[in-house]
């Protein structure tokens, strides 16, 4: 049953809306103008200010309105996926400067409305250009919860329902790993996983040389942590970007020669780039022989775990000592959303604590397992598992696998599309997660391998001139956005 | 104007509405069975599905009108902050398992229901027990936007707004501090932000031994870092928990006789149980005459920068070469909401770039100052930063000064009235923003400071036993309820 203050903001609302029907006399516009100011004054009068009921369902009905409007605009494909404008002509257009007066909520919605105009709509079906894109439904109403609840992830007693739900949630993704019983430990942390992996990794082994490759956050991760870039070895990929499982072992044989210790192998499922996957059983021999502990970066293409038909790109990752998996990617949950998870239960716990007893007291009346606070690098800890575990209750398992095969099918649609379709070349042949090729220009085709040629595609990603990646992680794409994408490139690039 | 999908949903609730008025014969009762079903399917009806439109605009309106009905209800003080379960009870009691198959939307929205039946109310007046407490409807407005525009922080051309917002109010947040023109760097960013600023600090100074004090967060970032915890060094403190800057010096002294190189000193302004703000004035001194980086770790206290009648206290912060200023905590800024500010312009950038130009391309058409992930430690950050931004436009800075004054006011009223009231000792004299008491049963009360004694009134910390501390960060508390919690505790310490 709607309690009374609900029934009475819906009728001041219906009067609003009696009251501000165009073309009334000057008596009218006057007493609508007077009920606008008694019901959206400044934000003075929202709860908790007594009385502040109706006036704060009225705001936040408000905003939902802006908010429902631009929802469906996202997936309407006439829509701009963005109304582009220079940072400074933004800067310059609008007034963003924080005052000592407060703004009345009229204007404050007035400024969420502006926000929206410029912000890119990544729900738009032809929001292609990251590796987050989409908007889920059921994940929006979550993390909408998750805001009204607002709350933190360090103790039980604070975040009573959502560390259950976590607890849940990562015993799941551990079985999907393939670990047994879902046993292990992990946490959802937006911290950087390969900074945690790493971190994590340490306590276990004396360190030196680690092995690894690829993703900028392995350096990023270990000059954080005090390894030092130096000691981060990138090892040889082949042509498609996928780790040689002989150059890895060649490598620890040599750094061990040099008197080394190598103790971390990160192996990568899903690149950003290439969207390659290492070869996880050959190098889960190779970290057995040497006793070194594997982490595999599944950030992007853990999803494919969630997929009967795809997930044999990961096998060999039921072995790895630690993954990274980042639902907001493939799985198109709300950012953010990601875990880290490590196959020997307690460790996050006895690496991270730091017995703050003022914090984590120990002298309370429930079982204090579920006080995560001290496994995690951060103290404060946002409730990012709500927004994946109402999606997987809502999808299924079944869901998410329709959902990720249908964007690899598309992948696929794209690959089937280009390859042989003249002005395009392709970077790697083989499907993919990701889609990478060069559109050649009319003016350029034929052209032989030159300077001029080189320069006229743009600057060098490494060895090679910019491409374009195509990932598909929008749920919104079809065929039909695939044909245009293709449509537009040709038409834009015609007279280059 | 509404879009003609808005219309029609409002029509497709209203008829759902009529359906379903209690008392209808068997005929409309199955009317009603039908339409919910067709209201309510799966999540497969909802948007991006062709057509999802009104099942879309119904379900989120549900979920809004239940989170409404939750945060009216938070504000209520007849009901209880929190109906506490135990963790294996919750467990038991409900189903929260991960499926193969989906459930159906309104089995979500029970999921929603149940979720909030159990969390903890953290908008609720008498919700004291933590650090960032209350629950502000502008801040949450700005999180459901946030929701919907999900998108990430790394660069303008996906986060064209943001990224401008963020600009503007870290700028405005320096200039509190104090630095001319608001000039220097910053970041929103849920990482540790102690583990930030010694990470940032790192890369100026050679290191040995770091001179802090105080906040389990400086000895865990030490430890994720490399530093290791023995470097950390506890610098003692005066019986009100405030650094001696006397002891300070000397063990710097000591520390350089040693062949150390003392690198950090993190003062706190705020701690967080006493609220102790450390003689920052004196500790800059001292920094400068020995060349070493002041981090000021202002999570809690830092909100007192937009109080007049209280900002002296960070008098001396201006002198930082970093700063700490959590909004999600005094400012009542929804969960998370913390900065790094540092002095020195470029700093951020050139510590923690990896020049990962796959992701920071540069070669782009706007001024690429604004792409701001390669300034973070981490890849992806979630926007913390339009919360702040909407309710400081809401507020405006008097508002939020207001809003401040008005939390000491209540804890210098709740300082007050128990310092001579029976019962009551004081952990320490004189007003803080956090008030440490010890309320002694009347079967204590005149016992000798016995062993008996020590053991009835708890487990201690450090070297006192537990005692309350109280904070006041929740601007729905009033007097009344201060009075509350006063006659709360007489009565439930009545009789033990």
């Amino acid at each position: 049953m709607r309690p009374p203050a609900l029934r009475r903001c819906r009728e001041a609302r219906g009067n609003r809306r009696q009251g501000s029907s165009p073309g009334g006399s000057g008596a009218e516009a006057d007493l609508h103008l007077r009920q606008k100011t008694l019901r959206l004054p400044k934000s003075g009068h929202l709860l908790p200010t007594c009385n502040g009921e109706i006036t704060t369902m009225s705001f936040l009905q408000d905003v939902v309105d802006i908010l429902l409007q631009y929802v469906v605009k996202s997936f309407d494909r006439s829509t701009k996926v963005i109304d582009f404008h220079y940072p400074n002509e933004l800067l310059q257009e609008y007034n963003w400067e924080l005052a000592d007066q407060p703004q009345t909520l009229e204007e404050i919605l007035l400024n969420c409305r502006t926000t929206l105009k410029y912000a890119i709509k990544t729900g738009h079906p032809r929001y292609f250009n990251q590796l987050s894109t989409g908007l889920d439904m059921v994940g929006l109403a979550a993390d909408w919860l998750t805001s009204a609840a607002n709350t933190n992830m360090f103790t039980y007693e604070i975040a009573p329902v959502f560390v259950l739900l976590e607890y849940v949630t990562l015993r799941k993704m551990r079985e999907m790993v393939g670990w047994p019983g879902g046993c292990g430990d992990g946490i959802f942390s937006p911290d950087p996983p390969e900074n945690l992996g790493l971190h994590h990794t340490r306590h276990l082994s004396v360190y030196q040389e680690p092995r690894t490759k690829s993703h900028f956050s392995v350096k990023k991760g270990a000059a954080a942590l005090g390894i030092g870039t130096d000691s981060v070895i990138l090892i040889r990929c082949d042509e498609r970007g996928k780790m040689i499982p002989s150059d890895l072992e060649r490598r620890i044989v040599e750094a061990k020669q040099k008197g080394f210790v190598p103790f971390l192998v990160s192996a990568t499922a899903g690149t950003t780039v290439y969207g390659a996957f290492d070869p996880l059983i050959a190098i889960a021999d190779i970290c057995k022989k040497y006793k070194i502990w594997m982490h595999v970066d599944g950030a992007w293409g853990g999803g494919l775990l969630m997929s009967r038909k795809h997930k044999w790109k990961l096998n060999g990752i039921e072995r790895a000592n630690s993954v990274t998996w980042n639902p907001h990617k493939m799985m198109g949950v709300p950012l953010q959303c990601s875990a880290l998870l490590v196959r020997e239960e307690g460790l996050m716990q006895s690496c991270n604590q730091m017995h703050a007893s003022y914090l984590f007291q120990q002298d309370k009346h429930y079982d204090l397992s579920y006080d995560t606070g001290d496994k995690a690098l951060q103290c404060g800890r946002h409730v990012d598992v709500f927004k994946l575990w109402l999606m997987w209750r809502a999808k299924g398992t079944t869901g998410f696998e329709a959902q990720i095969d249908k964007c690899l099918e598309l992948a696929e649609y794209l690959y089937n599309k280009i390859k042989n379709r003249e002005g395009y070349e392709m970077v790697f042949d083989g499907k993919h997660t990701n889609v990478c090729f060069w559109y050649i220009p009319p003016s350029l085709r034929g052209m032989e391998d030159s300077e001029e040629r080189t320069s006229r595609l743009m600057k060098p990603l490494g060895d090679k001139v910019n491409f374009f990646r195509m990932v598909i992680s929008n749920p919104a794409a079809t065929h039909q956005d695939i044909d245009f994408l293709i449509d537009e490139i040709e038409r834009l690039g015609q007279d280059l």
